[in-house]
C-alpha cells in the first residue's frame, strides 16, 4: 500500500472482543484450544482410510468443500498422496458426477459426507448416488464402514442416518459457520487422509494469532482489514482482486471469495471479491487492471521461494532473446514479475496491498504453516471488515432465496 | 432481462460495418472464409500427432492458450481423447512446469508452441525447458519432427527458428488478435489433436453469424451488446458476472474474461468481467449476488440437456428428505435451479440476461456447434460493446506496462 491510513486501534480492539464473545466465533479460539483427542482421532481414522482406499470422495458444498480443496491443491497433495481426494456434491451437474464415478471404477474408495443438516440438495443427491455405487462394490455391511459423516453432533438427517448405520462420525461444531470451518474436522479430516501435516495448519493459525493480534499497531492483519474498508468507503473501490503467482492457488482464491463475499455482501453493500492468477491473467485481465475503470484495488499474496526451482537452460544459437536469463531460477523471474506488476498497477492508479506469508523452511514455498497462517489471517480480517461494514460476519440470509424458489419449482411440499 | 431497452439499430449496423473494415477484424469473416486447404492440413497433422503421442503440450499464454483450453474442458475431451492436451508456458511457476514434466515421464509427446513473436517470456521459458526434455527423450532429429509452431507467417524469433529447424508450422493470421484467435489454427490445431470435431465449431460460428446478424431487430447478440453497455452507462453496473451451471465451463469463463476485459478495459473505464459456476458458487458468492452491493449484473448461459443424465435413485427409509426427487434426472433439477436463481436474483434487484445456446442433437448438451456459436456470439458482441464504450476493441496497450517493469528488474538490455 502506497500510503498508510489512520487506523482506530481502540475500535480494532473492541471488534476483536466482539468476535471472542460471538456465539459463532468459536473458530477464533481453535488455534490454541484444538482438542487433542479429536486431533488424534482424525489422524487414526485418516490412516485407516489411507490403508484401504485409493480415493476418498468428499461430498460437500460451500464451506463444506472449498477449504479442503484449497489446501489440497495449494500443497500439490494430488501428486504425492497415496489416497487421492475427489470432490463431489458441489454442483448439480450430472456430467461431473459421471466423471467421478468413472474415475472410481476399479479402485477402492471411501466417502466423507460433510453436511451439517444432511438435507442440502446438492450433497444429498450426490450422496445417494455414490452410496449406491459403494454398496454395489462392497455390499451393505462393508460399505457402511467406508462412510465417514462430518455432521451436527446432536441432530439432523445425516446425524440420524449415521447413528442408525453406524458410520464413523466427526462433528461440525455448532459455534463455527461453514466458511470458517476449514480448521475443524470439516477440512482437517480429508486433508489428513491426503497426507497433509494438519498439525502444521493449526500451528500456522496459532502463529498468525500470536504475531498479528498481540501488538495491533504492528499488525498487517489489522492494516489489511481497515485499509480495505477505507478503500471501499472513501475511495469508491467496490471490487477487490486477490492476486498471486501460483496456479495451485486457484481454489484458495475460491475459498477466499466465499469467505468475504458471504460475510460482507449484505444490505445491498460490500466489496465484490474477485481473483486472478498471474502471470496467466496478466495476459487476460492485465489490460483491465492496468487501465480499466479505477473501481478496484488489488491484494497480492507473496510466499517464500521453492527450494529447488527449475532454471532457464542455456541453448546454442538462441533466437528467443532469453540469453540474459540463462541459468537463472524461475522463482527469481516470478518474483521480479510480482514486483513489476505491483509497480505497473500502482502507476496505473490502482491501490495495492501485499501480504507476505513466509516459511523459509518449506520445500515448496507454500506449506501447511503458511496456509494455516493465511487462513486465520483472512478469517479474522474478514470478521473485522464485515463489522466495519456494519453487517453480521457470520450469517448468510441471502443464500436461502434461490433455495425457496427452487423447492417451489421442484414441487417440494 | 426484465425490461427491453431501446436499441439504436442503425448504430448497430454501422458498428458491424466498422468491424468488417477493421484491419484486425479478419476473425469476423472466418466462419464463411475458412481456407479448405488449411482445414485439411490441420486435420492431417493432428492425425499424425495423435498417432505418435500420448500428450500434446500446448505452450502459449493469454489468447494463445485460453480458447483451446476452454473448448477442451467444455467438451470433456480429457476423458475421451487418445492424445491428451497439457497446457504449459502460461505462468512463471516452476512447480507447475515440474508437474507437467512429471506427467510426461514414460509417455510419448509432442509440442505445439503458439506465439506470434516467439519472445514472450512465459512461453519462451517453458519452450526452452520442454524442448530440452523432448531432445533428451528422442534425440535432436526426431525431436524437431515433434514440434509444431503456430506463429507469424512472415517473421519473428519463432518463425525463424521453425524455418531453421524444419518444424511443421501453422499461421497466426496478421489480421486477428490473440483473444479473437480460437477459431484459427491457434485453437483448432490442438483441439483437432484432442479429437474435437473442429468443423462443428466453425459451423456453429457460421450459424451464429447467420441467425444473429441477418435481422438485427431479432438478434439476441445485439440485445446483449447494447444492454450491457446500457447497464454500465445508465445503471451504474460496473461488474458483469457470467454464470453457468456446468463445472466444465470454468475455462470458458476465463476465455470470456480475457475477451471482454482486454477489449473494454481501457481509458480508465469498462465493465469488470467476473464469473461463477453455479450451484457451487450459490454457496459462496450467492449471498453477495442476492443481497450485496447492486453494482452488478448477471449473464446466464443455458444449454440443451444432456441425453442420458444420472437420476436420483430411490432408497428405503430415507432421512434426507429427497423422496420427491426420486427417479428425476439431475438435468431437470439443475434446470429448475437455474430458473430459481434468476428469479431469486431478480427479486434481489439484479438485472439478469440469459443466453440460450441450444443443440438438441448433442449427447452432452454442450457441443462443438453450441461452443462455436457462443464464441462468435461473444466475439462480435464484445467488439460492438467496446466501440459503444468508445475504445478500440482490438488493441491492448496496457499489457506492456508490467513487461517493461519486469524487463528492467531482470536487467534485460
Amino acid at each position: 500500500m502506497n500510503n498508510k491510513i489512520d487506523i482506530d486501534y481502540k475500535l480494532a480492539d473492541e471488534l476483536i472482543e466482539k468476535i471472542k464473545n460471538n456465539p459463532m466465533g468459536d473458530w477464533f479460539t481453535l488455534p490454541e484450544n484444538f482438542s487433542a483427542h479429536e486431533f488424534r482421532r482424525i489422524k487414526e481414522v485418516a490412516a485407516r482410510v489411507r490403508d484401504n482406499s485409493d480415493y476418498l470422495v468428499c461430498i460437500g458444498i460451500g464451506g463444506s468443500y472449498l477449504g479442503a480443496r484449497a489446501v489440497y491443491e495449494a500443497l500439490g497433495l494430488d501428486d504425492t498422496t497415496k489416497c487421492k481426494l475427489l470432490f463431489a456434491g458441489n454442483s448439480l451437474s450430472s456430467r461431473e458426477l459421471k466423471r467421478i464415478l468413472k474415475e472410481l471404477e476399479g479402485h477402492d474408495f471411501s466417502i466423507n459426507v460433510i453436511s451439517k443438516s444432511g438435507t442440502t440438495l446438492e450433497p444429498a443427491v450426490a450422496f445417494r448416488i455414490l452410496k449406491q455405487a459403494l454398496i454395489e462394490k462392497y455390499g451393505e455391511a462393508e460399505a457402511m464402514k467406508r462412510i465417514i459423516a462430518t455432521t451436527d453432533p446432536e441432530s439432523g438427517a445425516l446425524h440420524d442416518e449415521a447413528k442408525r448405520n453406524g458410520y464413523e462420525t466427526f462433528d461440525v461444531p455448532s459455534g463455527i459457520g461453514g466458511r470458517y470451518s476449514v480448521l475443524t474436522a470439516v477440512g482437517l479430516f480429508p486433508l489428513a487422509v491426503a497426507g497433509c501435516h494438519i498439525g502444521g495448519l493449526i500451528e500456522g493459525a496459532r502463529h498468525c494469532k500470536e504475531s498479528q493480534l498481540t501488538n495491533l499497531q504492528e499488525s498487517m492483519l489489522i492494516t489489511y482489514a481497515f485499509t480495505r474498508f477505507y478503500l471501499y468507503d472513501q475511495c469508491d473501490c467496490d471490487v477487490e482482486v486477490l492476486a498471486s503467482f501460483e496456479p495451485c492457488l486457484l481454489y484458495f482464491n475460491e475459498w477466499w471469495k466465499q469467505l468475504f463475499g458471504e460475510s460482507e455482501g449484505k444490505n445491498k453493500q460490500g466489496i465484490f471479491p474477485a481473483s486472478v492468477i498471474y502471470s496467466t491473467d496478466l495476459h487476460s485481465l492485465g489490460q483491465y487492471m492496468q487501465d480499466g475503470r479505477r473501481n478496484i484495488f488489488e491484494t497480492f499474496l507473496k510466499f517464500s521461494h521453492e527450494k529447488a526451482p527449475l532454471t532457464v537452460p542455456a541453448i546454442q544459437d538462441a533466437l528467443d532473446g532469453l540469453g540474459y536469463l540463462e541459468g537463472r531460477p524461475m522463482t527469481e523471474i516470478s518474483d521480479k514479475a510480482l514486483t513489476a506488476t505491483i509497480r505497473a498497477h500502482d502507476s496505473g492508479g490502482i491501490s495495492t496491498l501485499t501480504i507476505e506469508v513466509l516459511d523459509p523452511e518449506s520445500e515448496q514455498g507454500i506449506s501447511e504453516l503458511s496456509l494455516g497462517f493465511l487462513i486465520f489471517f483472512f478469517e479474522t480480517a474478514c470478521a473485522i471488515s464485515a463489522m466495519l461494514h456494519g453487517v453480521d460476519p457470520f450469517n448468510q440470509p441471502g443464500v436461502e432465496n434461490y433455495k425457496k424458489e427452487m423447492f417451489s419449482l421442484l414441487g417440494k411440499e
